[in-house]
């Protein structure tokens, strides 16, 4: 069955009138008509389950015959990265870290940072996307892009994946729900930065003996951390 | 310092003459000239440091400086999955892949599979662009798709990962070296294919509860038998 999203909709009303963007793609688009069953998320952790009662493509109308709540998830992963200079890289991370279950991303401005600004507009169509095909109904908080130092004074006691040669424990031993899990740039971070998260309680982790791509070292810490806590 | 793979290049000679392509990509793109050092690698374990003799854009001649030799892993990750409809997502788990560490990749041909061929030559340079950029010096094997069936009769004893809801196990718990892990088409295996693969002792495993992409499915099978190697 079709799902949409639409964080309009709310809970306990009997009907609703989807946005004209998702109006259009259900009945341009996929050319449902009246009657026809389609399903709607609002990223708070619903799902309606809807009857089209008219099937206009400016505006709607649907009929909410079920309401179906899933509590959010008790973990908590929170990712923050230096986002690559390629994009694609990035929105391939987002798609995936969101299938996976991610609940917070954070973008980082480092001293190597390659890419400086990112539009979350575009990302969260990817994460919407993302949410529909594996049925996720809690949204990914994305946010915008901050500079390193005052990311981690707002979120001590973190996780700080580097590649300098230096004792590092694993996520599987030590990760922990909330705590923000930070991924450097292509670049990796400078001595200081490093430093500077030392002094804020980070834990240096390593993902590993490869020499990992940014995107890539940030998904295997999305999954690793993901397995820590299925345990 | 730029990296090439060649997998001509062969140990205790002094000299090696660059095929044509290579040779092009260090002279005319990278405008390398005599003197510069390049490094070298070949797929099986070796890292060549060498010394441009002549720079031509058809046979570029080294001075073989220093080889330095890396034992295979003793670890051994098999993935074999249904390619999935849009390529990319194949060409990219391939990188990913890679980057982290498998030593064989399969293809294979199921009842619900979208895709029924594969053209492994473009694969395999992404192969051995993730392999230069990740300084894996081992090659990982890719193999031409074939019949599931075919497949699990000449690796019995693997794993699957299969979306009906019966008792799973975990690849944390269960997977071991050489042992292949199975990751179904995007409409699954079906059912006969399952019976098929657990009368030849194969174990069912589930990737968590999200609902995954094959892509997503076959990395994140592939970062916990890593994890699961590293322990």
């Amino acid at each position: 069955m079709p799902i949409f999203f639409d964080d309009t909709i709310v809970n306990q009303r009997p009907t609703h009138t989807l946005k004209e963007e998702e109006s259009k793609h259900v009945v341009k688009v996929l050319r449902l008509q009246q009657g026809d069953p389609i399903q709607v998320i609002n990223g708070e952790g619903y799902l309606f389950n809807c009857e089209i009662t008219q099937a206009s493509a400016k505006a709607c109308e649907l009929r909410i015959l079920e309401t179906i709540f899933q509590e959010p998830s008790q973990h908590y992963i929170h990712l923050a990265l230096a986002p690559t200079k390629n994009i694609d890289r990035i929105e391939w991370l987002i798609e995936k870290a969101v299938e996976i279950g991610v609940q917070e991303i954070s973008f980082i401005l480092t001293k190597n940072s390659e890419r400086k600004q990112i539009k979350l507009e575009r990302l969260e169509k990817i994460m919407v996307s993302a949410m529909k095909q594996s049925k996720q109904l809690h949204a990914t908080k994305l946010n915008e892009i901050v500079p390193f130092e005052a990311f981690i004074q707002e979120h001590p006691n973190g996780f700080i994946a580097h590649c300098l040669p230096t004792e590092k424990n694993t996520l599987t031993t030590e990760f922990s729900s909330k705590k923000p899990i930070i991924i450097g740039p292509e670049g990796d971070f400078n001595e200081h930065e490093i430093q500077q998260a030392l002094q804020l309680g980070y834990t240096p982790i390593t993902l590993g003996e490869s020499r990992l791509r940014t995107e890539t070292a940030a998904l295997y810490a999305v999954i690793e951390a993901n397995l820590t806590l299925r345990k």
